[in-house]
């Protein structure tokens, strides 16, 4: 599998797209708003930072509430996204999705438990 | 900037390695023992996961005491790093490491504050 993107949890959105943009050198990919998020995907070239700021209650909330603004998670693609969620159950992981849901940017994802995989919360992302 | 790798904290890198080899379908790119630490990378292709596995006090073992396994660093990838470092001081942003200094895998990395990024850990890595 391929790097996808690095999810990044912040309540403020804006200010991390100038920052990064200037920062890393970077342009915004796209932005929605999605699932009680402000959700920004910053262009990598070979990949995307995805900013994910809430608008209302939820996980991402919930994360920033509990740790702060950082690294949330890290999303790896596939074509195959369904026989890669089997593989993961087939290996013992726990799945926190048994099947992948839409997610932004009209993908297909699923995210595995992060007690299962070292403490990373990984996220399957099939375009 | 381009993805280089997602920096993990683990104390078990051995079974990391064995896990997302199958979970991902990836192979071990690069071991080494660097800076009391178990370094690995895994290759994603168009990027790294790094395990870090601490062997004796430092950085990650406190990183692992304070917030347990997962996500520690996101590292970019550029061919002007001190350029890089320039341009982040220039936004005020505040650097762990003023000048390049050797990383694993024989890289030149300095690290960015993440009081200044969002939370997020940002190594800077020149190949």
């Amino acid at each position: 599998m391929e790097f996808d993107h690095a999810g990044i949890a912040t309540t403020d959105a804006a200010g991390l797209r100038s920052l990064f943009g200037a920062l890393f050198d970077v342009e915004t990919a796209h932005t929605e708003q999605f699932d009680g998020l402000d959700v920004t995907f910053l262009d990598l070239t070979n990949g995307y930072f995805e900013l994910l700021e809430p608008l209302e209650d939820g996980t991402i909330r919930r994360y920033l509430d509990d740790h702060g603004p950082g690294i949330h998670h890290v999303a790896l693609a596939t074509d195959d996204i369904q026989g890669a969620l089997d593989r993961a159950a087939q290996l013992d992981v726990e799945l926190i999705d048994a099947e992948p849901r839409p997610g932004a940017w009209g993908h297909q994802v699923a995210f595995l438990h992060p007690k299962s995989t070292g403490g990373v919360l990984v996220e399957f992302v099939e375009h």
